[in-house]
């Protein structure tokens, strides 16, 4: 086999996930090529209703797992490593119950199981866990690791709203299925982290094992009283070393204000890890809906396909731009009379700056006038400015300060 | 060579981040051999003042480079990885101004040349840039990359202190140099987008290339007025696509409170990532400090010895412990008549719990008791809870709800 045969991806179960991951390989196989010498393709699928297991495995290099459930998918993952191939799997039951059983498969047949898709959607914590904290002695994870109670929990905290209602909201919005119970009853959570709980103290930790407790009983009334306190409610992933062994639970928790992880709102996940030599790392991200967890099955994938790099590929030639627009802030210290915010303006509107708000202060000798413009070339901008730093009611050196939105809204 | 031969590794500086990883390198060193089959030991170290090149050259297998700089230390760098030594560093000025000539270096002499502990100190944001996002189209990275200057804005958005004294005071503490200004200048963080720019866009970004604004003429004033408008000051690496190119630069910004940077705060360093696939990922803890670099360092050391493992080493039995230590909120709906906080407190000081805080509530038939207890053994708690249920002014279900704190103080 050359470097330029194509690496085949046997695909097991083509629902939603399934068929997002089916298209984002389609839409990448150039680049991965470009990237690593080979180029990904479906060497076949497996629906309930079509396909062959035995025909699948044989033309496949790699079998990636996304049908669920724990029978038959682990006969099929044990069968697939027993005939030397890797696996990547999402599938967060199969290995919070069957972990050890694939996991000494693997390396009996020294093949690759990676599952980064199966903990916290595109948020690398497994990479990280596996990889960068490989040999650091890691005293405790907590994680936000169910982005539909979240959800749920940031609402009722932002709206004062009942857990009920939140829930419907979070139905409507897609964040929660028709029947919520495996997330808000913290069972998933659970599972994820006993995934965690097995990486980070090499402890066989079976979702059995792993107590939890969900967000149904919470009361808006506990969220408000804990607010006073400088206090925020989120379902918490706790995995920590105790004296003589390990805890592994979930349950609802107050953070204060300064935990990592009391700023995780919405439907995001997120996981802090902590170890003495580190002090602490938190990783973020919005929680998996399909095309983020395809993401992070095909970022396994190409990891399985090659050992990854310590060295980015050979750079490419590309201008370096020094121009580009921004959402500026600009504060003006002026003497305040009339026509003052006309004449900034119609400089500002000259030059193409568009503002989107604006805030006047003080009077007489200490009025100012503070302005957010929106998004415009810089080089635009710094000359409005020059021009208005010259009208002499402007009594010192204009502030220009950059603002930055918020990129991503989390999908509905 | 076996894989129990040591594994030789030559150490370049031994100031505060060299002793500390050779520290660090001993007392992690039996449990390394233990996870990877192999010992590594510091085969020699070269200091200003003693140790010869050469000779540790000879008898290493990697070079950690801690020295600093960029001469004779490029020379050194390059001379061992034609020697076909693997070599990790932490300099960010060396791979910001010579990093096209070190990769390459690097790809001819087949070895691997690694630099987590360059940039964000312990946030492992090479390595989810080098694996998690290989074949990810990388939109935009913003970074919160220098400790120094983070934790000046936070002291003077907290406690509306000038510019100067809030310096004063991190120089007191030891988050900023005697003389800050590579750190307040921006030149600092420019080194390490410079490097960010490389690994997003595979686009050879020198030092040179990237403009940078400092903090210096920051004013509490601009700080205030943005509050108002829901925004918080950060000194932002900004490396991003623009039409027909990139852009890398650094300067102070605001962000909107919803922007996964603006939380950040104190000596941290955090990295958002943007990518249609993924959306964001997000990657935060505390700035480098020396402990924290030799971790990141001693990190790739690891990976270098040996590829990144897709699995967790076997598993050890370890006791899974139910009833651990906790922190309790209890909320108690009462008759509001004298006596209640006596008796309430009286039980549960005796099944040892410790009353953190304590709020009084409402009146008449809508009395409340708020509590935030101390650390204490759940079951002791659960005791307490179930007797003083039976109080006959109780006029509900207790209710209980872990509380998390901050486990990590930032080093003074």
């Amino acid at each position: 086999m050359t470097s330029s045969d194509p690496f085949r991806v046997g695909l097991l179960g083509h629902g939603t996930v399934g068929s997002a991951f089916h298209e984002l390989l389609d839409a990448r196989a150039e680049a991965i090529e470009a990237e690593v010498g080979r180029r990904p393709e479906i060497a076949g699928v497996l629906t309930r209703s079509q396909g062959s297991f035995d025909e699948i495995l044989e033309r496949s290099d790699l079998l990636v797992e996304l049908m669920g459930g724990t029978e038959p998918t682990r006969e099929y993952v044990l069968r697939a490593m027993s005939a030397g191939r890797h696996v990547v799997t999402a599938n967060k039951q199969l290995l919070s119950q069957h972990g050890e059983e694939l996991f000494q498969a693997a390396r009996e047949g020294g093949v690759q199981l990676r599952f980064e898709a199966a903990v916290a959607g595109v948020v690398p914590a497994i990479r990280v866990m596996n990889e960068t904290l490989a040999a650091a002695y890691i005293e405790r994870v907590h994680g936000i690791v169910n982005g539909t109670t979240n959800f749920i929990l940031t609402e009722m905290a932002r709206t004062g709203e009942s857990y009920s209602t939140a829930l419907e909201q979070a139905q409507e919005l897609g964040y929660a299925e028709a029947d919520p119970s495996e997330d808000v009853s913290g069972k998933d959570a659970a599972a994820k982290m006993a995934i965690l709980a097995r990486l980070a103290f090499n402890a066989p930790v079976h979702l059995g094992q792993v107590p939890f407790e969900g967000i149904e009983r919470v009361t808006v009334d506990d969220i408000e009283y804990a607010k006073e306190l400088g206090l925020a409610l989120k379902l918490i992933g706790s995995a920590e070393r105790v004296d003589g062994g390990i805890s592994v639970s979930v349950y609802p928790a107050f953070l204060y204000a300064d935990h990592p992880l009391a700023s995780v709102n919405g439907a995001f996940n997120a996981v802090t890890v902590e170890s003495p030599a580190i002090t602490e790392i938190t990783l973020s991200g919005p929680g998996a809906g399909g095309p983020q967890t395809a993401s992070a099955v095909l970022g396994d994938v190409i990891s399985a396909m090659i050992p990854p790099p310590s060295l980015p590929p050979p750079a490419i030639d590309q201008p370096v731009i020094t121009d580009v627009e921004f959402s500026f802030y600009l504060h003006l210290e002026v003497a305040d009379r009339p026509g003052v915010l006309a004449q900034v303006a119609e400089i500002l509107g000259m030059q193409g700056v568009s503002i989107k708000s604006v805030v006047q202060k003080g009077l007489g000798d200490d009025a100012r006038l503070v302005m957010v413009m929106h998004p415009v070339l810089e080089s635009k901008f710094r000359a409005a400015v020059d021009l208005i730093s010259r009208l002499d009611f402007v009594r010192s050196e204009p502030r220009v300060i950059r603002v930055i939105e918020e990129a991503f809204e989390a999908p509905a």
